[in-house]
């Protein structure tokens, strides 16, 4: 290990995301032994900084943290392997002298790592990756190369493949390491195990016995500062084609025929392929937008903004495992409550009438994993009411990450996914065809929605579960929206 | 209803089940409004009491009554449909004088219930039954007359056979409401529910699925002052072929093809007529034997005895669901913990290898249906150990009873079967052909005990879990036995 030195070049050093999140995350890192050797961050960005004058600001960012519970002199000692070059990613120039400052830093070692965090501006994206290419930057010469690269990834299909483009004329797939920062979530990768680690659920996993599927991503803020990006995007590009889709394909994936990242991620394609290719019309009728009443006037919104701060929709994956089973999105922002939840309702017993009570309505299970808050798992079952003949009620089969694992703190999701692209696993890192299908699931929607009266646009009131056309949308099919994670159920 | 009149005639009424029993949870019937209105309490028994007497004696009883919590005027109240009538089982002229009384009691109503309860000792029960076949007290006159029996039903196939044939002389099958109280426990009435209410469970409930099943009912206390009685019995006798193989039967049963009794009990039988017949000297092997420490000091215990005191054995139920899985049975005196638990082990997830880490061991998941204490279920199911990579570690998801039906007491098992009695639903209540298989399926093993030579009768200390035979029974086929319900897992 002593031949081996690893640079992390954050582009975007200035930035919220590498002050708040990527900084003390590669601490927590460094604090639990796992960060390489030798490892030295490189802050790039276009302010006038001095290493020490960064390392100072870097403390200031780690003092004002929450989560963070750190001392000076540990910060300290952490910021000595952090410096900084003053630069534009538009720059050849700059480049060059970033690239004089690495050589510097990497000295003799036999193997020299360098890891490019691309934390900057959308609109800078493409700029960015090509002057890495230009630059000779992205090459692996004397250890590997890889690129991180934060989303959006594009704002539909035809930037999106724009973007891939460019990034595959530049680096190699196995060098490029695209976040959704939702996987790095510890209940999103237990949906794996959940999945594949236990034998019980899976023979129940598909058209024969589950009923609908449901995807809740609600968020409780409205866009506050973020009004100017936000009208822009909505929710749609914000958090359904990447975060809610995400969730989708764990959920619904065939199991992985090996455990590297390309069987897992060939089988999280393999279900965006399947899903059904809704005509604009069709999608239309199966969606609904919604706007939160009092959004006009959050600063940087456009006054007659038709931008989506809800959305719900019904999806079908037309394959052999789910053909028929609708899939139910919505995600929103000023909802009820912050929650993350994945339902999966079965169909009703068909032992019930003929082995119990003819006479008692069945209910269905319900199986809900609870990403956030909450973290765990409930079933809900029929049990028998004590002392009340074959009366049944529902209960709840319960469990609860925060009872089961007490002795282990939850890391945040940039701790993991750092350390995963640091080892080069990119299991949990979106493979670029991923990227291109979400993008075509979602873009006959997106391009509809454009025009104003395509569909109506139903405003909500801040704290609810939003509009009633996405009740009425479940209620088509005689669904409705569940929710057993959190306390108000 | 004016026109109705039902007597609950207890044979045996001075003894400890009609005082600690039958008499507070008629109480509690009553007090929750369902005992059919004008219903009278008929004891009969040797000793001599005036009714006002032997009312007097149910409230001594009732006073000291751990679970009841009465007042002497609400007793009082009760009691007074409480009536005594003296005479022996053995006697059609006392039998006669029953009558009389009856008829008396029973007055100008049109319609006229009898309710024979027969707690008695078993030496007694083929005379009760042929003298109320006799003395016309069987017969269906005014109204309904049914005969609830205790068990023992016999000692074994032969004698259970003359008993049932008795039995048949006297009564109609429909009249005869044989008891095993494990049946009105609420938590295996729920298997029922647990079963066929929900859809979740049953696919998995097979041979593709299932890797074996046990069941475990052990108790803390040892023999105690039923040792005479005991040691004639054994725990075989006294455990096995009664609760035992009941739970076996509502555990591995198909569904019942329509809700009535007779559905549900045929397919009952039919899970006992599925259980391989081992031959004497297959069945030895596949089952263990044991004695406590101690046990041949109690009073009443033969100083030789080779009475069991703990049984463990292999069974396996030759149909299309269950071939080759294997059931576990054991029970026991002076164990552990007073536990009753049944255990479902499925086979180990196919996927894990493959889809989540090659190089992990997978466990199984394991669902604990608990009986008591701690009434309720468990899955134990594999999670994501938080911060570890892909580590994972066995969590349970759980229901406790308790939490779920807060403001529902759980009532005595005795209470619901008195009242199926009354409504003449028979569905908890055992059939004749039920308790003759069950006695040709325990009969090899028993026989072949006879001989002390045959098996060896392995000794466990006091406050253990058996004999380590009883491990290595399981041991032999790579299994052990389980146990998630209660504190100490």
């Amino acid at each position: 290990m002593a031949e081996e030195t690893t640079s992390i070049i954050i582009m975007g050093a200035t930035g919220d995301l590498t002050q708040k999140r990527l900084l003390p995350e590669l601490f927590n890192l460094r604090r639990k032994g796992r960060l390489p050797e030798g490892t030295n961050i490189v802050g790039y960005a276009r302010s006038e900084y001095s290493d020490d004058a960064f390392r100072e600001r870097t403390w200031q960012s780690a003092q004002a943290s929450e989560e963070l519970n750190v001392e000076q002199r540990e910060w300290e000692d952490f910021a000595r392997s952090i410096y900084y070059v003053r630069g534009s990613v538009d720059s050849l120039e700059h480049l060059a002298g970033l690239e004089r400052r690495l050589i510097e830093l990497e000295g003799t070692k036999r193997l020299a790592n360098r890891l490019f965090y691309l934390s900057i501006a959308p609109n800078l994206y493409l700029a960015a990756v090509k002057n890495l290419g230009s630059s000779g930057l992205a090459q692996e010469k004397r250890g590997w190369c890889r690129a991180v690269v934060e989303k959006p990834f594009g704002r539909d299909l035809t930037s999106a493949k724009e973007l891939n483009q460019v990034v595959r004329q530049v680096f190699e797939e196995h060098q490029v390491f695209r976040i959704d920062h939702y996987l790095g979530k510890e209940t999103v990768q237990n949906l794996l195990v959940f999945r594949f680690a236990n034998a019980v659920f899976e023979p129940l996993w598909n058209r024969d016995h589950v009923d609908n599927v449901q995807i809740t991503v609600a968020e409780r803020i409205p866009v506050g500062d973020r009004g100017a990006y936000y009208d822009g995007t909505g929710v749609m590009r914000d958090m359904v084609q990447n975060h809610l889709l995400q969730l989708l394909t764990i959920v619904a994936m065939d199991a992985p025929s090996a455990a590297d990242a390309e069987s897992l991620r060939d089988k999280k394609v393999e279900v965006l392929k399947s899903i059904r290719r809704w005509s604009a019309s069709e999608f239309v009728k199966n969606a609904v937008r919604g706007q939160y009443v009092g959004y006009l006037d959050e600063r940087g919104v456009a006054p007659d903004s038709m931008t989506d701060t809800y959305a719900a929709m019904r999806l079908y994956v037309d394959n052999p495992r789910w053909s028929g089973v609708p899939f139910y999105l919505r995600s929103g922002k000023s909802m009820a409550s912050k929650i993350s939840e994945i339902t999966v309702q079965f169909k009703e017993s068909p032992y019930m009438k003929t082995s119990i009570d003819p006479h008692q309505d069945t209910r269905s299970n319900v199986l809900s994993l609870c990403i956030q808050p909450d973290e765990g798992m409930h079933l809900r079952m029929e049990a028998k009411v004590p002392d009340q003949g074959m009366m049944m009620q529902p209960v709840d089969m319960e469990f609860h990450y925060a009872t089961a694992f007490k002795d282990h703190a939850i890391p945040e999701a940039y701790e993991r996914l750092l350390q995963d692209a640091l080892e080069g696993d990119a299991r949990l890192f979106i493979r670029n065809d991923h990227i291109e299908e979400a993008w075509r699931v979602v873009d006959p929607l997106l391009k509809a929605w454009e025009d104003p009266s395509a569909a109506q646009l139903h405003t909500y009131d801040t704290g609810t579960w939003g509009p009633e056309a996405g009740d009425a949308l479940l209620a088509e099919y005689g669904h409705r929206w569940l929710q057993l994670c959190g306390g108000d159920h």
